[in-house]
Formats: structure tokens, sequence, C-alpha cells
């Protein structure tokens, strides 16, 4: 899929299949009649009808599961905003490849393959606070990019990132789609006081840099996103045509797909949250975006690292409802009414 | 392990070992060195170092989980506390035994071995409103029962329950041990309003009843509690004595180890809270207890249910301390400093 133009792209976000009601539907009424008071497992069964919507059909499965690593550099570095060495990002792609990171782990005990996908890793995006991170064929390409990663047939994506710099860059797309600018800054990687001072510097001077396309969530993504970020709102626009559910991870995650919720109502009511982070931002952002995430750990690693953790609730929540008995079949008596 | 008397058991529950703590110091140290920021895996990171300190060895292992459900019926169910019939407990105790219910769905999905206990299903106990719901002896008996059902060289042990009317038992233990008794009455399986106010009053009319010996954190369990819950308390004290971590489930489980944490200031330290349960008690009672839950996903099913998705975190902590790369070995560049 490619997009010619921003426009392409906006009808592209606006014009979205609205899942199988009917399926979700079946899923509750079968939940009723299972072995437990109504209602008794919580997100738990909530979680199952959203898969059956989303996935088009009254029994999900969960045999395909996919983590995606979307990787980028970042221009905004050279202002100082992270605590590691913009280098980093190449050397934990290739810590990925040997199996090394936490996302290698949590992927393998979810059951989920996963995939990494460096977005020119070794080209930098422009520095922000100087000129717009990309142009409109560059975002264009690296949407598309993110767009062709998700094949028809998966039955469930968790959405991960790595790039060095990146936190600012959710942080900026934050603000723009939001307002304010400090409720969105956050240590990211760890960075100290004076790192994080630059960092609301630099997002201050992007924001009235770039101010006039900030109204517009994609041309604001291309201003002050990055490549990974990009791909992820991509990855999670065909996952919605392809009729793939997402699982969305931190912060950065979330504000990258924020456009999408910006341009359409329910456009993600394909994707869930997997958790709040412990970066300063998230869980602002999940609120002024509407996302109730399953799971708070205190994390704040990226990877895709929550989504993975989350993979292993949405299996338990199938495993009940497509193995547990009916009271009926049980011969257990149901509530006295 | 039998005790003789309340006093035999006291001096068990108040003498106890201390874990090992220069395990839990060195799965500390060799996190810091993993290819994260520092303590970016949030709680992950601690539950090794948890995990590491109660099975004593720097390398833990979760080859051997268990998940026990203990079931009991309670003579209090003549008051109208439930919304189901007291017959309910052991009807779904066939349904576990027939691979049924959602705790074997869950055990499953956790790589955890299921055992289930009946602690005399087919006699109740007495109803706490009339007269003691066990007598010193009988909850002697209980207590041993859950004790002996832990063995050495388990890898962590999951608690659950099933037993009507038991959300009655834990509000009347959690009201003897803490005071108050509205903040502790909740629907349990779904009780209405009248049922709630039957439970309400049963609570009532047992703590005059009962008043003398409330002050005692073991006599109290015997005479408003029930023997699924005083197995509970068995197995959990068993764990702490044979190097056993533990997650507690729901409000039931809680209330009913909570002696444990009222005879000894670090009585519980072996045990984690897996979830907040939707029982309109159980967010307080944690909090009284000074227990962290680590999920909250408005689930009320008890049956080891919240213990068992916990698993699952436990799991991929470990998979990531034992599988990560360090810094050093993968060659990517540490934190500026």
């Amino acid at each position: 899929m490619n997009f010619a133009s921003f426009e392409a792209l906006r009808v592209a976000c606006q014009d979205l299949p609205v899942g199988d009601q009917a399926a979700g539907q079946a899923v509750a009424r079968r939940q009723d009649t299972l072995t437990k008071p109504r209602g008794s497992l919580g997100r738990l069964e909530e979680l199952v009808a959203w898969l059956a919507r989303w996935q088009g059909r009254e029994v999900p499965s969960l045999d395909r599961v996919k983590v995606i690593v979307f990787a980028g550099s970042h221009g905004v570095t050279a202002q100082g905003v992270s605590a590691y060495p913009s280098e980093v990002t190449a050397q934990m792609v290739a810590n990925f490849a040997a199996g090394g990171a936490a996302i290698n782990q949590l992927a393998r005990v979810a059951g989920a393959e996963l995939e990494v996908i460096s977005l020119d890793v070794e080209r930098p995006t422009a520095d922000f606070t100087l000129a717009p991170a990309m142009s409109e064929p560059e975002f264009l390409a690296a949407v598309a990019r993110g767009y062709e990663t998700v094949e028809d047939g998966l039955d469930l994506l968790c959405l991960g990132e790595m790039g060095i710099g990146n936190t600012t860059a959710a942080a900026a797309i934050a603000a723009a789609l939001f307002g304010g600018i400090d409720q969105w800054i956050g240590r990211g990687t760890g960075v100290d006081d004076a790192g994080l001072g630059r960092k609301a510097a630099a997002i201050e001077v992007a924001v009235k840099l770039h101010g006039e396309v900030l109204h517009d969530p994609l041309r604001a993504a291309a201003a002050v996103g990055g490549r990974e970020l990009a791909a992820m709102l991509g990855a999670t626009l065909a996952a919605r045509h392809k009729g793939v559910p997402v699982l969305i991870d931190g912060f950065v995650c979330t504000a990258a797909v924020a456009p999408l919720g910006k341009l359409h109502a329910h456009g993600l009511d394909h994707a869930i949250a997997a958790h709040v982070s412990a970066e300063a931002g998230h869980g602002r952002l999940l609120s002024a975006m509407n996302l109730k995430p399953l799971l708070d750990l205190g994390m704040r690693l990226g990877e895709g690292t929550g989504a993975c953790l989350a993979v292993n609730m949405l299996r338990s929540a199938l495993a009940c409802h497509i193995g547990m008995a009916s009271f009926a079949d049980a011969g257990v008596s149901e509530k006295a009414e």
C-alpha cells in the first residue's frame, strides 16, 4: 500500500471497517453460560469479545501472534535529550538479532513471532528543532513500510519500537495533538534533570517552528515524529483493514498511533493499550485518548515488552472462553433469581 | 505437621525463616548489567529478586508451579448470604475434576499443576451466627491439612479456593482483624441488595457473639472463618518453612492468610498479592495488609484464577533475567554518566 499524499493517507484513516459486532455479541452470550458468576472474569471476558469482533469470527484464535519492533534514528538527539548515545539504536537492533534483548525473551514466553524492522536506522531524521523531521514523501514511505509488514491471517499484532530520542518525538506529537508541553516530558531511558530541561526546550522550539502544521495529526507526525512512529501508525492502519487486533505498547507507541484516533472517533477501537508505563506522560496520554491499560507494572523499556506481557492475558482469556464447561453441561446449579 | 493447640500454631507462625537475602541481592546486581535502562522492567525485576530470596538460590526456577484449590462448605449460608445454593461448592469440585472450570484452563496456560483439596465439603462448618464455625481441633486439622499439601521442592504455590458463602467468612475475618464491618461487605458471586443486607447482619451478629476471641487472629479464624481458609493459612505457613514463594489470589484468600501477617510483621514477605479483585473489600484489605497487587483486571471468580494469571508475569520476568545479554556481552554502549 502506497500513499501518494497526506490527503490520500487521511482518506485511508477515515474510511475504516467497523469489525464484526455480531461475533463480539456471540462471545458475550456464550460467556454468560459458562460455569462462573456472570462477568466474574472481568476484563478477560471483554478481551475475548474484542478479539472476536476484530478478527471477525465467533471463536477467535491466537495461533499467529506477531511482535514487530520498529527501529529508527532521531536527529533531535543532537539536542542532548537522551541518557544514551544515539548509536545504541543500531546496537540494540543487533542485540535483537542475536536474541539478547528483553523482547526476545518475552516474545518466546508469549508464543509470539518477533520481527525487527529497521527504518533506515543508519540515516537519522532531521533535527526537528531546525527543520521538519521528515518530508511528506519520507513520512509516507515510513507509513507504507509499516503498513506492508502486516500480513493477512495474523491473529494479533503487538507493536514495539526502539529509537534513542523517540520519547522526545512522542512528547512532541502529544503536545501537537493534545496541547501543553511539560505534561508530556519524562525521563525516557533515564535522562537527568539537565537533559529533561533540554528535552522540554527542544519541544518548545519545535512547537513554535512547526506551529502552522500541528493542527493536522498527519503533518504533525511528519514534522516532529520519527520513522518508526510513522511505521507503527501504518501498521495499525493496515491491521484495521486486514482484521488484525492490535496491542499498543508504551508511551512512544501510543503517541505514534494517536493520529488515527484523532482522525476517526473509533479509529483505535481495534487496538488495546497493553499497559501504562512509568514514563511520566503515558498515563495522561492514555486518558486523553480514552484508552484503559490492561497492566500497570512500572515498566518503561519499550521494544513491545508491555504488549508481549499482555499476550499472556489474551491467551488466558481465550482458553477460558473455549475450554470452560457451561452450567448445563457441568450440572452446576445456576444463581437463584 | 500437626498443631496441638492454638498456642503451638502461634509459635510456628512467629518463628519464621527470613529467606536468602544474598540471593535476592545477587539478582538485583545482575539486573543492572542487562541490556535495558536500569529498573526499566519495573516490577518484573523485583519479582525475580523475590523468587530468588524465597527459593534460596541466585537463579530461581519455575519448573514446578502448583495451584491448589481448597474447597469448603459454610454453615452461614443458612442466613441467605450467597447468590448461589450451597450445593454449588460440591458441584464445582466435580467441575474441577472434569476440567471444565476457569482454573483448569488458566492453570494449563500458566504451565501449573492443579490440585483440588476438599475440606470435608459434605460437612459444612457451623453457622457462625449461632456458634463458632469450627472448634479448636477442627480448625487445627484444617490448618494441618493445608500445611501437608505443600511438597518440598515446589518452585511456586498459587492459592485458590471454592466455597459458597466464603466471602462472608472472609469479611468476618477482616472485621475481626482490622475493625469495621461494612467496608468488608461485597457482592461475592453476585448477591442482590437484600442478600447484601443479610450478609452485613450475619457479620454484626457474629462480631457480638464471638467478641471475646476476635482479638486473637487464630481464634478469630476458627470462630468466623472456614476450613478452606484455615487450609490456605496452613499452606502459606508451610510454604514459608519449605522455601516456596506464594501467590495470593482474591479477597477470600487474602483474608485467609491475614492472621500470619498479624502474628508476624514479615509473616507474608514470601507471598505476593497476584491481583486486586472487583470484590468491594479486597482493595481495602490489601491496603490494610500493605500488599501491592500485581494485576487489576476486575476479576471476582476466586479458584486461584488471579494467581494463575500472575504466573505468566513471573515466567516472563524470569525469562528476561536468565536470557538477556549484558551490555558488555552485546557490545551495547552504557548510559552516559
